[in-house]
C-alpha cells in the first residue's frame, strides 16, 4: 500500500487563530514600522512575489537529497535563472543587493550560490581599487555577468594575518608582465565562493616583488578558465575544497599558481601602481579600505538579525501549536509555550532581533556619515567606528548563533529535521562567527581601542560610543526598576572592569613581561570586557531608538516596544551578574527584584508572542520550514516532506536484496 | 592540467615533534590508568584492528558526497559486513556494546546506522518484557538477525508525554487479537531508527483497550514487513522521516496503523497480562525500569564524553601546528595554541573530558548496586539516583556540545570543513540534549527531588548525592586557593539558592497559585539550581577520583592530574560568579584571585597540552578528521581530502554548457 503525500489543510490550526486574537495590538502597524512605512511594506511585497511565485525557481526535490555535485549543479540552475529574472524585474540590477542580500535571497538560493562573491566583492573591488581605465575594461562585462569573478584572499594557512599571505606576483619588466606563484602548499588560495567550478576570474591579493624588493599585499586580476571551453588555464591549479557544515551551494574552491603570467596592467591601480620599468608608486590612502569594512559588518549585523528572526518565528509558531504534557495535573496538554522555561527560550530573542535591527540602523547612518568625512579628508572618527563595528559583529553573530541552537532544541525532534530550516539556518549563521574577521581577533582588536581610551582618558568626552566611561567610575545610583538604571549599571559595570582590566596589564608589565605578552595573559578578561561594553551599548541605542518610536505610535504597540526593550536589557543584565555585583553599585536584593522583573515580563508578552512574530512578515517561501508556516499545520508538513524522500518513492530499497537478505539468512 | 591527490607525507610536523618532547610525564603510564591496566589498553588495541584495517570496512567515496539514498544504501552494506564480522571476532556477539557503542563504533559507522536500534533497544526489550515463550519465539532470531527489530514509542504528536501517546491496541477476544490503529496523524510514529526501509519487526508501544476499557500504554511485537519480500504488511504505512541535522544513516521512520490485527501473544507479557477472554492482569513492578534508565544515562554520560573528547583531540593538535599572526611584533607567527585566549577554549575542555569519564565511571558502580538492590526488593534510593542521573545526562550532554561547537570554532574556518570531523560530531553530540528526555524537562526532574528533599531535610544525612545541603547553609569558610574550597563554596552557594528558589515557590503559593502553577512560574530559577547542583556533584567526585589515583600514579603524573582538577574546578566556578558572590560566603576579590589562578593552571599546562590528548589514544581511523591526525600533517590532508570530491573529478562540469555559458552570453 503506497502512502500518498498529505494535502495541507486550507484551515489555520485553531491554537493560531487563537494566539491572533489574544494580540493587544495593530501588527500591521508594527509592520509597517518596521518597514519604514506602508509603501515600503507594499514594495517589499510586489518584489517578494515577482520572485517567489514563479515556479522555475522553486526546486523540485529539495537539496538535501541530492549529492553534493547535483545540488552544485542545481544551484548554478536556479542562480542563472535568478538573475535573468532579475534584469527583467524593473530596476534590474540595481536591486541586487535589495534583493539577493536580505530575507528573499535566502530564499532563493537556499544553500548559497556560487556567484554570491561575483556581486559582493569581484565588482566592488573593480570600483573600489580599480583605476579609470581598468574600469573600463572589466567593470561592464563583470555587470553583465559576461565574465564571472570570485576574489581570493584567504590562503590555506593564512586567514586572519594577510601579511602573512604567501603568494607571490613578481614583476618581470622585459615582458611587463607579473608572474604569479604558489611557493608552497599553504599558499593554495582556500575558500572563495564560486572559485571550484564557476568563475573564469579572480581578484588575487599576492606579495607584490619588483626591483627585488617586496612591496606587500596587493590585488591582481587574474583570468582563471578559458572563456569558451572553461578548461583551466596553464599553471591554475583549481577545484572545489569539498563538504561544509552549510552553504554547500557556494562552491567554495582552492586555487595554485605555478608561473602564471598575467600583463602589468591586470594589478589594481587605483592606489599604488608598478610603472612599466619595475618602478612603485606607493598610495598613503590604506585607512579607506575602513569604510567598506564598517559598510561589512553592517550587513553582517543585517544578517545575523534575518538568521535570528527566522529562528524565532518558527520555534514561536511552532510552541504555540505544539501541545505537551500538563501543568496542572486536572487539565488537559498545554501549549509548551506556557511554559516559562520556553517562554525564556523565546521571547528574549523575539526582543534580541529589535536590538540587532536598531544597532545595525545606527551602524548604517555612522558609515554614511563616515564616508562623507572620508571624502572631506577626516580620518578621526575611523578608529572609535571601527572598534564598535568589530565588537557588533561579534556580538551579534554569537548571539545569534546562541539564539538559533536554543531556538532549535526549544523544538525538540523536530527541530533536528532539515525540513524544519533550523539546522540550515545554523549553519549559516555560525559561518559568521568566522568570516570577516574571526569573533576573537575582533573583540581583542575593541579590546585594543577601549584600553587605549582609556589610558588617555582626555578623548572620552568626545566620543559618541565612550563618553559614558567618564560619568560611570565614581557615581551610584540606587536601584530602580528602569531601563536606564539597568544601562547605568551595566556602564558602571564595564568601565569598573575597563580599568582593573588595564590595572592588571599594568602590572603584568611592571612584573617584566613585554606589553605584548601582558596583553596576551590578560586576554580573557579582555575580549569579556569588550563583549560587556558591546551589549551595553546594544541596549543604549535599542533604549534611544523605542524612546523615538514613541513619539509615532499607537499607545498599544508603544506598550509592548516597551515590553521587549526591559525584556532585552533585562535579559543582558542577567547573564552578567557576576561582573555586575563584582564591578557596579548593584546589590544582591536588585538581582532578585530584576530576576522577578523577568518573569513578569515573559507573562506580559505571553498573549502577543504570535503577534509579535506575525509582525516580521516573513512569507513560507522565506521560511522554508515545517514547523513555522503561518497556517501552523506542522504536523502535515512534517509528513508531507518526508515524502518527497526519494527512498520512499519504492516499497523496497535494493539495498534490501544486496545485503540485508543475504545477511539476515546468513546466520540461521 | 589535472590536479592528482597529494601524498600525505611520513614525517610528523616538526611543531608536534617538539610539543611531545616537551611533554613531562610519560603518556603511556596515562593510557593505562584511563584504561584500566596494560592488559586492558593491549585487548583495545587487537579490537581495533581487527575492524579498522579491514579495507571492505572502509568508503570509497566519503558520505557527505552521496545522495541520501545512496548514504542509506552504504549504510546498510557496511553494517552487514560489521556484523558478519563480529560474528568472526572471538568473543562474537557479547562484545556488541564494547565494540558498537563506543570510539570504535563511531569510527565504523560514520553517520549512524540502521541496526543501532535493533541492539541497543529491540533485543533488550524482549529481555525486559517478555515473558518465558516470548524470548523462545523471538529472541534467538533477533540475535542472529534472522529479524530486524526497532522500538516504536514517540510519535509525530508526542514525546515526552508518553501517557499522551494516541496510537491504540483494541483486543478482539473472539479472535484472540489485538487490532492496531493510528486514530490520526499526529499518532503516526516517528524517529524509530532502522524504521524507514530496514526492519521487519517492531516492538510498538500503544493504549490497550480491552473489555471496553484503557489500560495504558504497553508494548507489541508488531510483524511489519514480509520475511521474504520486504513488502510493508497490510495496513501498515511506513516510510523514513527525511534529511536531519546529523545521523543519516540511521534510517528513522514513520509508523501508521490501519486495523493490523496481531496474535494475543504478541503483547510482550512479562508483567502485565491480557487473558484470552480479554481479563488485563496488571502489574506493580512499573519501578523497575528506573534500573534501565539509570543504565542507558551511564551510556549518554559516556557517548558525550567520547565527542567532546573526540574534538578536544582535534582541535589541540590543530591549534600546535597553525601558526598565525604575532604575539611580539619582532618575532615569527606563534602556534595558536600560544594565545591564552584559545588555551581557555581547549584546556578547560581536556579537564571537563577527564570529570564525565569520572563521574560516569561513578554512575556506572550505582547502577550495579541499584541492580542488586532491586533484585532484592530494596527501592528507597531509585528517586534519589534517577534525580542525580537525569542531571547528568543534562549536563553532560549540555556542556560537551557546547564544548565541541567552541572547539570546532577555535578551528577557525577549517573547523567548518567536514572533513575536520567537527561538523559531524556536533551533529551526534547535539541530538543528545533532546532524546532519552529532553534536557529541560530532566533538570525539572531533578529540581523537583531537589526541593522535595530540602522540604524534608530529615532525610539529608542518609544521602550520597545531597548530604552537602546539611551542613552548607549557615557556615563560611574563608578563601584558600584549594579545590576544597571552591567545592565548598560550590556546595553553599547550590543549598542557599535551593533555599531561596524554594521560598519563591511557597511565596507563589501563598499569593493563590497553584503549586502546579507556582513551580512553573519558578522554573527558570529552578532549572539553573538544578544544574548548579549538577556540576557541583561532578567537581565533587573529579575531587575524589584524582585523590584515589594519585596513590598509584608517578610524581609527574600526580601532578598534571591535579592540575586538571583544579582547572576544571575553577572552570566551573568562574561560570558561576554571579550566583557565587549572591550566595556564599565567597568575596569579590576571590573571584580576582580564582581568575588568577585559571590564568597559571593555563600556562602550567601549556606544554603538557599535546601529550594530554595523546594520552586519550585515539586512532586516526576514529577521529577521522583532517586536522586532527597523530602526525599533524593538516594541510595535506585538507588538500587530500579535496580530491574526494566527484566535482573535482572534471575540470568542467556539465552545468557551465548547460546553464552558465548561456548565461554569461545572454547579456552581451
Amino acid at each position: 500500500m503506497a502512502v500518498h503525500a498529505q494535502e495541507i489543510s486550507k484551515k489555520t490550526n485553531p491554537d493560531l487563530v487563537k494566539e491572533r486574537k489574544k494580540c493587544t495590538f495593530n501588527t500591521l502597524e508594527l509592520i509597517h514600522l518596521l518597514d519604514g512605512g506602508e509603501d515600503k511594506t507594499k514594495e517589499r511585497h510586489q518584489r517578494e512575489a515577482f520572485f517567489l511565485k514563479d515556479p522555475e525557481l522553486h526546486l523540485e526535490v529539495p537539496l538535501e537529497y541530492l549529492s553534493h555535485k547535483e545540488q552544485y549543479e542545481e544551484s548554478v540552475r536556479i542562480t542563472c535563472k535568478i538573475f535573468q529574472k532579475l534584469q527583467e524585474f524593473h530596476g534590474g540590477l540595481e536591486h541586487i543587493r535589495e534583493i539577493l542580500g536580505g530575507q528573499l535571497g535566502s530564499a532563493l538560493l537556499k544553500d548559497g550560490t556560487p556567484l554570491g562573491v561575483h556581486y559582493v566583492m569581484f565588482i566592488p573591488t573593480l570600483i573600489g581599487q580599480g583605476d579609470t581605465q581598468q574600469q573600463a575594461e572589466w567593470l561592464m562585462k563583470a555587470w553583465t555577468c559576461n565574465i564571472i569573478g570570485t576574489y581570493a584572499q584567504t590562503e590555506l594557512g593564512h586567514g586572519t594575518f594577510i601579511r602573512g599571505l604567501e603568494t607571490t606576483a613578481t614583476y618581470d619588466p622585459k615582458t611587463e608582465e607579473f608572474v604569479l606563484n604558489s611557493p608552497t602548499l599553504t599558499a593554495y588560495k582556500w575558500w572563495p565562493g564560486g572559485l571550484g567550478q564557476s568563475a573564469n576570474y579572480a581578484v588575487v591579493l599576492a606579495q607584490l616583488y619588483t626591483q627585488d624588493k617586496c612591496q606587500g599585499i596587493h590585488p591582481f586580476i587574474v583570468q582563471l578558465r578559458d572563456e569558451e571551453t572553461h578548461e583551466p588555464l596553464w599553471g591554475i591549479k583549481i577545484g572545489e575544497i569539498g563538504c561544509k557544515l552549510g552553504m554547500n551551494g557556494a562552491n567554495n574552491g582552492y586555487l595554485g599558481f605555478e608561473n602564471v603570467r598575467i600583463p602589468r596592467t591586470n594589478m589594481l591601480m587605483k592606489h599604488s601602481k608598478v610603472l612599466p620599468d619595475g618602478t612603485y608608486v606607493t598610495s598613503s590612502s590604506s585607512k579607506l579600505t575602513y569604510g567598506t569594512m564598517i559598510f561589512v559588518r553592517v550587513v553582517l549585523v543585517q544578517y545575523a538579525e534575518l538568521y535570528l528572526r527566522k529562528a524565532t518565528i518558527i520555534a514561536t509558531r511552532y510552541s504555540a501549536v505544539r501541545r505537551q504534557s500538563q501543568i496542572n495535573s486536572n487539565e488537559p496538554e498545554v501549549q509548551i509555550m506556557d511554559y516559562v522555561t520556553q517562554q525564556n527560550k523565546l521571547f528574549p530573542y523575539i526582543a534580541t532581533c529589535y536590538a540587532f535591527q536598531f544597532v545595525a540602523n545606527w551602524l548604517w547612518d555612522v558609515y554614511n556619515n563616515i564616508t562623507n568625512e572620508l571624502e572631506s579628508g577626516q580620518l578621526d572618527n575611523l578608529p572609535e567606528l571601527h572598534a564598535i563595528s568589530c565588537v557588533l559583529k561579534t556580538v551579534s553573530s554569537a548571539d545569534a548563533a546562541e539564539g538559533v541552537e536554543t531556538l532549535r532544541l526549544a523544538c525538540g525532534g523536530h527541530g533536528y529535521m532539515t525540513s524544519s530550516n533550523l539546522p540550515r539556518i545554523y549553519g549559516f549563521v555560525t559561518a559568521m562567527c568566522t568570516y570577516e574577521g574571526e569573533n576573537t581577533v575582533l573583540l581583542l582588536q575593541t579590546a585594543r581601542f577601549l584600553i587605549k581610551t582609556w589610558q588617555n582618558k582626555r578623548n572620552l568626552s568626545k566620543s559618541q560610543t565612550l563618553k559614558y566611561l567618564e560619568k560611570s567610575l565614581d557615581e551610584h545610583i540606587q536601584f530602580e526598576k528602569s531601563v536606564n538604571w539597568i544601562i547605568y549599571t551595566l556602564q558602571q559595570t564595564t568601565a569598573r572592569k575597563i580599568n582593573l582590566v588595564n590595572n592588571h596589564i599594568n602590572e603584568r608589565v611592571k612584573k617584566g613581561h613585554t606589553y605584548e605578552d601582558a596583553w596576551n595573559n590578560t586576554s580573557i578578561e579582555l575580549i569579556a570586557m569588550a563583549q560587556l561594553h558591546g551589549r551595553t551599548f546594544i541596549v543604549e541605542t535599542y533604549y534611544n531608538t523605542v524612546n523615538n518610536f514613541k513619539k509615532q505610535v499607537s499607545p498599544e504597540l508603544s506598550v509592548v516596544l516597551q515590553q521587549l526593550l526591559e525584556l532585552y536589557a533585562v535579559h543582558t543584565f542577567l547573564r552578567s551578574t557576576g561582573d555586575i555585583l563584582r564591578f557596579s553599585g548593584a546589590l544582591k536584593k536588585d538581582i532578585e527584584v530584576v530576576q522577578l522583573w523577568l518573569e513578569e515580563l515573559l507573562a506580559s508578552i505571553r498573549p502577543n508572542a504570535v503577534g509579535l512574530v506575525d509582525s516580521f512578515d516573513m512569507s513560507d517561501e522565506i521560511l522554508s520550514s515545517s514547523l513555522g508556516a503561518y497556517d501552523g499545520n506542522v504536523y502535515e508538513r512534517l509528513f508531507a516532506e518526508t515524502q518527497k524522500s526519494p527512498l520512499n518513492a519504492e516499497q523496497v530499497n535494493k539495498s534490501f536484496h544486496m545485503y540485508l537478505k543475504p545477511f539476515m539468512l546468513s546466520n540461521l
